[in-house]
């Protein structure tokens, strides 16, 4: 279960008790326990000292251990936690993604004011993206050079799998692993970086794969609906469009299913997260009619209608656009509202391009944070 | 009007009277009122206060308003002006001009003579490519990495306007802005440089736009035959070659029309800059001999003869070549001169290379100037 | 001769017969002589001073004049060598590779133990890649970033020899010389590179061209072969695979002849490389039977069997994996030996991953080499 992402790095403490954690028993994905990872690390070290990453330190092997003997839920109270890597959005609770917005703060204060941080001096990342995302890898090299750390990039990464080469994933990993400090990775296949965090001894950031997850988008989001609204407990969020292939608005609803009295409206043909809310407890509405839902809630997010999924059929597109899109009149039934929207950015309340900045600081705060920890 | 590209930087000085705002009416080109980006970035921090930039601080918001209120040209005599953005050719006046010059000589000082110049640490540069182009870009990236920046590197920003994506410029822009300090900007419309400075917050540097305008090369050709022929006034330029599709060369018009008695050989067919120098009040004239223009002026500027254009006519090929390129023949007739071009580069005349470093430093200069000042 | 490579940098002690320069008389490789190389570095730098590059110093020139007078061999007993470009396996003899591999061996220590080496801080390496090979690109670049360098990358440079544009690899390399300090090339042509170090004056370093050479890679075998077995005189070697298109096998075979008593098993059909062993008398035998092969050799270098080369023949690949593959029942007869393989990496034989920390090693020292001398 994902808590074994974490360990814990102080010595004294209570342990807690595995509270809450249901919430990691995810319908929608059958995960293999990520224990073994650390198993798996612990176990290579073992088997072949001469593989022991100069960032393996014998604390790594301890930590791993630790987190071996423990039962699900383990950290203490009142304590720092280590992160490992970043490949979902379950895998974080209310109390990490407090944390992790903390300093998240601290990195809108040291991207603002203090001209070339060297937090990171010394620092290399890896961008090993197998399909091309301009904006994501920016965001994510923009974050690191802002605190100082040093960037590989790769863009047409496919190539290491080309049939010619025949070479998996893992084999990648293991290559590139050792030019860097840590690698974000992008890939086409769901489930990739799970794959890629199991065979890595340095920490992977998963920037997308495939059809599943997207997380830091997702703590972004949170982040982004936090800073505007000022709250998450209690909000009534509208979630509208075509969210069928929107692994961005499923990593949000998992996240936001973590807080108390939310309230989901879908405007939305979309069942996959109906189900997942309804398994954790959270209330959800659905609707046809977005100006009703649009005057109730605190924050509407709005994906994109993507064109060419309708084909010719630009009749059925234009109702689409209709019936999805958040515009003037729909602007108009809201209050101080922070709309999440890419047609409506002249208003203060279109929250697109701040998001933007608050990715920066929620890559710039993970960065910080697996690597240099707490 | 170009003149609001630069705003006051001291508060005190005479005002100059708009002696020579005929410059920058530009027969060919119908331009928005420049005024307006300034009056967006001011308007635009009073709807919203969460949208302010770091980079726009109080100050800027106060130099737009005077450059709003202000008439035509406004700078201050024996003052040092603030360069915003750099989006062509005619924003440059002399003065300006010379000034660059000046801060480019210091660069190649500091280029040659020092390792690891700081001048830019902490500051990070985005190359925002929607079409490749290496050599601008290695360029680029060079100047601020020879002066301690940053660099995030984007060669298929295409991707942003993908069809599916449906992100205009002015969204890309507002988001990239986000992570960078400077945005370097290769497109393939007409035009979208100056759009994307009316966007954004941050400087703005064309680096080729479509058939429009590629200011940067035009600085480091008229920088390369200051520091080859030691004079701009009263020096005779020979223009030869297929200049129709060169923007380059209408760039490096514009500004040699900014001089006194210049004089202009056409062994060209175009049209489009004749009619520009004539409104100018250069003096030019026309001829089919090559080697007697040759003879006749101190700098010969060539463009590439670019065989695809005649298609299967590789007779009309060979006879252009014959007609417009610089071989030894030519050079024989020439004295002391530098000659630009790509086919005599073992002779010291050939000022090929020497251009390419030239840019180099007029770009370590334009970099140096947008992001720190004067 | 590639002697010429490498000049004194002391200006005392005593010149060495040529005594083995039949070593680098290549029977499979003509190759125009290298002096012309410095010989015209110097021509151009009396030719035009505005030519002279910041790198090429006086004292450079005086060392070419120096190779130039100088016999075949010129380096000095007891002294330190200046390395100038890394072009080709052959180029390389006991005493430099000794001295490499000693360099290699800090940087190890560097790259574990000082997080943010600031030894080459202020130098630029270009990657002027005209083929794509990302994880080559991936280790240079990690290896000048791990020593504070900073990296211009081009993975697209064939963009530069697109016939629209027309430039030669000369003409590229001249211009991209002024952007950056040294030059990691990969080309698709065989001998690329060493037209490009003819032309330059800044250090190339040869990352594969065609079907040539990749000596970074050979060098850092060899170094993998001396960590893991201890020794290079005396080992046994099994080549194994279709070795025909294998450039590193051959560069490796160049340089194993180069030690002494060294035995090499073919499990290859290949041809070319044993008549090159035979020329330099080294021991070579042919087997069809790998694990006997395997159970004497101290080295197994296996090269990937590419499928896509047997067409529809799905048997003829089949039987050549069954032939030519290391698998456990090929490493039950082996002893504590080193094996290259990308099948059986669970073996602590297999040094693989191993051996691509290597090549960081062995590029960090050459990066240091080129740049800084011994």
């Amino acid at each position: 279960m994902p808590s074994s992402m974490f360990s814990m790095r102080a010595s004294h403490g209570t342990t807690l008790a595995p509270e809450q954690s249901t919430i990691f028993r995810d319908s929608m994905y059958n995960k293999p326990n990520f224990f073994y990872k650390h198993l798996l690390c612990f176990k290579r070290s073992c088997v072949s000292s001469n593989l022991a990453h100069s960032s393996v330190s014998q604390k790594d092997i301890i930590q791993c251990r630790a987190v071996e003997v423990a039962s699900n839920r383990t950290f203490l109270k009142g304590e720092k936690f280590q992160l490992h890597d970043v490949i979902e959005a379950q895998q974080f609770d209310r109390d990490i993604l407090s944390a992790i917005f903390e300093v998240a703060r601290e990195m809108e204060i040291i991207e603002k004011k203090s001209r070339g941080s060297q937090l990171l001096n010394g620092y290399l990342m890896a961008t090993l993206f197998y399909e091309p995302s301009t904006r994501t890898r920016l965001s994510f090299e923009s974050a690191m050079k802002r605190l100082g750390g040093e960037v590989l990039t790769t863009e047409n990464a496919r190539e290491f799998s080309s049939a010619a080469k025949g070479e998996t994933l893992e084999d990648t990993i293991r290559t590139v692993e050792g030019y860097t400090d840590i690698i974000v990775m992008r890939h086409f296949e769901s489930g990739a970086a799970r794959r890629a965090a199991m065979t890595a001894n340095i920490p992977i950031i998963n920037a997308g794969d495939g059809p599943g997850e997207h997380p830091t988008q997702a703590l972004l989001d949170v982040y982004t609906i936090e800073r505007e609204i000022g709250k998450l407990d209690g909000i009534k969020v509208g979630l509208v469009g075509d969210l069928a292939n929107g692994r961005t608005v499923r990593s949000l609803a998992y996240l936001l299913a973590k807080y108390n009295d939310v309230k989901v409206y879908f405007v939305s043909p979309e069942e996959d997260i109906k189900e997942y809310l309804t398994s954790k407890g959270v209330e959800w509405e659905e609707s046809a009619d977005l100006k009703e839902v649009a005057s109730k809630c605190d924050v509407v997010y709005q994906t994109r209608i993507q064109k060419e999924r309708f084909g010719e059929r630009t009749d059925l597109y234009e109702e689409a656009c209709g019936k999805y899109i958040v515009d003037r009149e729909i602007l108009d039934v809201m209050q101080k509202h922070a709309v999440i929207t890419v047609d409506v950015d002249g208003d203060p309340r279109a929250a697109y391009f701040r998001q933007a900045k608050n990715g920066l600081y929620i890559r710039m705060a993970l960065l910080k944070l697996l690597l240099l920890g707490w």
